[in-house]
């Protein structure tokens, strides 16, 4: 039976290039991504992943769900439910994000989606025209330029520095294309520990953003994975919280708050939006799992996420301190990186002559494996950075981890 | 805290359709889904549902199983998976795959789907381009049109008669399409105990439809939610069981001999397709939910599913006997309708004057709903059809249910 594991791609009687629509014959599998395969199951330590601790995961508290699920909502969390989603956690999630943000709920509508991920493509789908402009930050998160780039976007970029994008270089941009005779659609952000760079938009620069995107004319997508993961410094209000006009679509997420396994996102926004984004999710998958629906719901409703937060923060706080240290430790001259107060990741930016992704098989000899930053760019024009995440190997490896680095680094200057 | 149950979409300073794509502003809700929605909650009895009866979901085994992941898989089972799936859960459907259906598996690759409804959405990405012919029966699965819509073919319909496709005249058409210079690329067939028509393909029209395949040069899709819940009659080989040359892709669920909640389904065929839908359900959802596909793994492993599906049958065909007994003493002359051998629905064709759509509200006033048959035509030219269903309520009520829709079939003639 080994042989479903990694079948071989071999020839055959048919010419499968052939069969294949236009799109997907310019759909590629990222090389890195193999690379970072085979690295899984090696001695490697990992820096790469981009995944919770399964330490985090409040395994207890499911637990006693599933019985209780079992026992009182098994025919709804075991049925079809409507695409929208199930509706007692989407009256759940709206008095979380209007408790918790100050979102005022009154004119949102939620849906459930398929993870964050199908969040992002079916914005592509209702949204998107090929050709359309989307302004992404530079870096941004990869896999949403992997749902937008099926539909065919032309890309601004915008620079990050320590406090988010650079609005003022967004707004000279937007100046300028009106001049032109263009106009942004959307502008997609993750302005809450970024990944890949690990900043947070100040709320001074999220004000002005909204300013822009009724002066422009703009829709904001705020893809907010990581908001709750805060480990130092002060919380700062959601884009969507100072909203007034409807413009914000705010995407969250159960991966890393309850388990990734369920696969449940959401997004919050404007009636008339959730509306047509719920025509579309009809057509790709009907409905999100029900199942998955009924553990989050209980998991909102029985207060379990608020007390669960913390232990998730306690968790991976003296991780990230762990890589913070390593990293002025052991890093030569001329490494610059970001120093998050929260999520997952930290941004590595490295003398310009280096290449990170030619760098990485030289890493992975060494081993400890990143993600170079290319892909994290719309135009893959910045080689010389690389995204290191610090919440799934414990701080020894992390230690172990950034040393390899280092010398890594050190022979290729 | 109500109001996020159905937000009324008024209007606001925001341009809303300004910013939707032109495919979005296509995208329609279906009056029939709306009207449908809301014979739900009222006390018609509704042969219109798709869903299959809670009754027949093996509580009992998915709590065992629950509590056996949570002592021992848990960590798998709440953490994200590879985007092909689960591989013990890949393995155990290949096994299921030859063992049952003898189809050999040595050329096959399998990957996971967020329900059969993505895979089709997939299919579409994978292989369609604009103005590409895809066959279809006619009737055929109404969201698989949706599904494919998306993606802008131009379908061809072939009919159907109680022997499945009319392959004969499926050749008719390739042959003149083949003299305009014309291919087909896709055919997609539910052969067994279609939905809507209840009909099945007959072993004799497979293989002709396979030669047509190679001789043509097409891919099949082959979508098989219903092929276990056969309640009378002879097994007919899957069309991958008798597919030589990897023309055709098969797509299995557990909606139906599982559960819908956990939202699996499955495509298997030809590896160099199965690599492509790969890359193409990474930008769309990264990955279909761990936790279901865990579940789904202990239950195929376990021998569950063999043990479980005879459960099912036994509690369908009584509902099915029950609906062609209702139909046979209570319909006026004129009306024809199919008897199938399994599946959750009998189709029903009225005298030509007779518009189903139309008069869909007078049979809900008369406390009976079904689906209107047009929507399942490509081309929405039939209009003197209707899908019942017999699953989902009991055998009082579809007595009841279709003595009500004679009434009104009566009354309309």
């Amino acid at each position: 039976m080994e042989e479903i594991l990694e079948k071989k791609l071999e020839s055959g009687p048919l010419n499968f290039e052939s069969y294949f629509s236009e799109k997907a014959l310019k759909m590629k599998a990222s090389e890195v991504r193999e690379l970072l395969k085979l690295v899984e199951t090696s001695d490697v330590i990992s820096l790469a992943g981009g995944l919770p601790n399964p330490k985090t995961f409040p395994k207890d508290i499911i637990k006693g769900i599933l019985e209780e699920i079992m026992e009182e909502h098994a025919d709804k969390a075991l049925q079809y439910g409507t695409t929208k989603g199930f509706t007692p956690l989407r009256l759940a999630i709206a008095e979380w994000l209007r408790k918790r943000y100050n979102i005022p709920t009154s004119k949102v509508d939620i849906m459930i989606t398929s993870g964050s991920q199908q969040a992002l493509d079916l914005i592509g789908r209702v949204f998107l025209n090929p050709g359309d402009l989307v302004v992404v930050e530079a870096p941004t998160y990869l896999a949403a330029l992997q749902a937008f780039n099926f539909y065919e976007p032309q890309y601004i970029q915008v620079p990050l520095d320590d406090e988010g994008m650079r609005i003022d270089i967004l707004e000279e941009k937007l100046r300028k294309l009106k001049a032109e005779g263009k106009r942004v659609k959307l502008v997609y952000t993750v302005p809450t520990f970024q990944n890949p760079a690990g900043v947070t938009m100040t709320e001074e620069r999220r004000k002005h953003l909204l300013e822009l995107a009724s002066e422009y004319d703009f829709i904001i997508v705020e893809d907010d994975p990581y908001g709750e993961l805060r480990y130092s410094g002060k919380p700062v209000p959601k884009i969507k919280a100072l909203d007034t006009e409807g413009r914000v679509l705010y995407l969250g997420t159960f991966s890393k708050i309850l388990a990734p396994g369920f696969r449940l996102g959401w997004i919050a926004g404007e009636p008339h939006f959730i509306r047509k984004l719920e025509i579309a999710k009809q057509s790709v998958d009907l409905c999100t799992n029900s199942f998955g629906q009924v553990v989050a719901w209980r998991y909102l409703e029985g207060g379990h996420l608020e007390k669960h937060i913390p232990r998730i923060i306690e968790f991976y706080k003296p991780r990230r301190n762990a890589m913070l240290e390593a990293l002025e430790q052991y890093m030569p001259e001329g490494v610059k990186w970001t120093r998050p107060e929260g999520g997952m990741f930290i941004w590595v930016i490295l003398p310009e002559k280096i290449n990170a992704t030619t760098m990485l098989e030289k890493a992975v000899k060494k081993g400890v494996a990143y993600v170079p930053g290319e892909a994290f760019f719309a135009y893959r024009d910045v080689k010389n950075t690389m995204r290191l995440n610090f919440t799934y190997v414990d701080e020894d490896k992390i230690q172990e981890g950034v040393k390899r680095l280092a010398e890594t680094i050190k022979e290729e200057l």
